[in-house]
């Protein structure tokens, strides 16, 4: 319930930040809300259809709505929220912690293996944003150096410990999303990037 | 069935564009034949995939051929058609605009819900040229200024309020393939663009 | 058997060429890994998707772990590998033959069209690479002039002709294999291109 509430407003943020982020790039209203949208519901649209169960938002259009709102409110307020920006990444983060550990726990509805929910936790944390990305011609968080992705597996990897070791899904569920938000808040914060050790340096 | 036939040239027009739109930028065959069928074939492609319905070339492989054919066209006879450019435009926008509304009548099929089968619209109307832009690295009709998707959008929306108005879905169909048709022949003459209001300024 | 013990090498091999071809634009672990694995297993899942059958991966995840692994080796050893690229290549070479002739295999198991199977057969041997092109923002394939879809293509189409001829589809799928694995090595060996009257030349 509480849950569910968090996910509509993380819904609304996300596509928000998406279309904030796109906005360098992409200057139509057609462009942004559709980049908003994608941002919103396009990871868990990915998610649903490599498991093979109908995409949430086909039986929830609600989401959909969530998602156009926050396009168009981003897209009239812009330098409202342009200001706000800095609370909304938390907010954001908020998000894709719900978002990513909520995945998991539709792919252990489908499949019992860990490996296959982590993947989707990821999937449905990142892959909306990379969508955007390829779509409004701007690099992915892929080949950049933030912190973005690493906290969402660390998360969804813990998931997967703490469910074995406290046998207890629900607290293990909420303690791994306060890491994923923990992790990706102080990312922000100090703005952190990947170390350096973690890099390959080109010569 | 005119239907059916105007379905068939679509395909074959939707192929050409798609070679011409992605010659600047790929010049060899495998390359622009790949793109031609992408273009042509793609939006219905994730429109299916996203409905969870077969996709439609599994089972009506002679769309695959068609699509074969306008790219193999497009590259033999390529500075004819290239000639022909504006002429070609406005068989697009014919094209699409039988694209969109038959996705509409194929979504309403597997659900009834109207926002579900704007989208489908949408996204068969635009999502072969999204993935051939993005596999081209062309920027996508999401960045750019050009009238392409709102006379999608809008022609949807009517097929919506016009079946509900008027109760007969046939003339709707027509009447709303009508206006995508006219509102995106008259942004190819008028050479229109997205009014300033609409589109966000950076500084 | 034996193509199984293939298959898995190739995957590992796809994994290590993802991540070299990747380390130009990406430098940090999260990204190269996931676009390791996406050039090893985007392919196939691409496939399954459209074919409407369950995504390989789910209940093989074993593939997950070797593109992991490959993709982690490759990171590691990055500069030992990068030494041996040439080698690597011929391996993707023969790799990508075992996927592309395994890939009709499973698409005649689904219906029996020649044209879907030969689809299937293109789009499992090129889709990885497309997809991590893409989001790592490098060109892909179809706009270079290098010689790599055009012997899976020839392979493909050799295949379902060659099963016809021959009424024994064992052979047929090792004179394939063998036919794009000998294409693109010679490619590879003497540096082939696209010819010129393959190409639309822009003035």
């Amino acid at each position: 319930m509480a849950i569910n509430t968090l996910g509509f407003i993380a819904t609304f943020v996300f596509a928000v930040t998406g279309v904030l982020a796109s906005a360098p790039k992409t200057q139509n209203i057609f462009g942004l809300i559709v980049l908003g949208i994608i941002t919103a519901l396009g990871g868990g649209t990915i998610r649903d259809m490599i498991l093979d169960v109908p995409v949430f938002w086909l039986s929830n259009f609600i989401y959909v709505w969530i998602a156009l709102a926050g396009s168009l409110a981003a897209f009239v307020f812009f330098k409202l929220f342009q200001r706000w920006v800095n609370a909304l990444l938390y907010l954001d983060a908020l998000g894709v912690a719900i978002f990513a550990i909520s995945a998991m726990d539709k792919s252990f509805a489908v499949s019992p293996y860990f490996g296959i929910a982590v993947i989707m936790g990821v999937i449905t944390g990142i892959g909306g944003g990379l969508i955007r990305d390829v779509l409004a011609g701007r690099p992915t968080l892929l080949v950049t150096q933030d912190l973005y992705a690493s906290p969402i597996l660390a998360g969804c990897v813990a998931y997967v410990l703490l469910s074995a070791l406290l046998a207890n899904s629900e607290i293990s569920a909420y303690l791994s999303m306060l890491l994923i938000f923990g992790f990706r808040a102080a990312a922000i914060h100090w703005d952190l990037s990947m170390p350096d050790w973690l890099n390959i340096r080109q010569k």
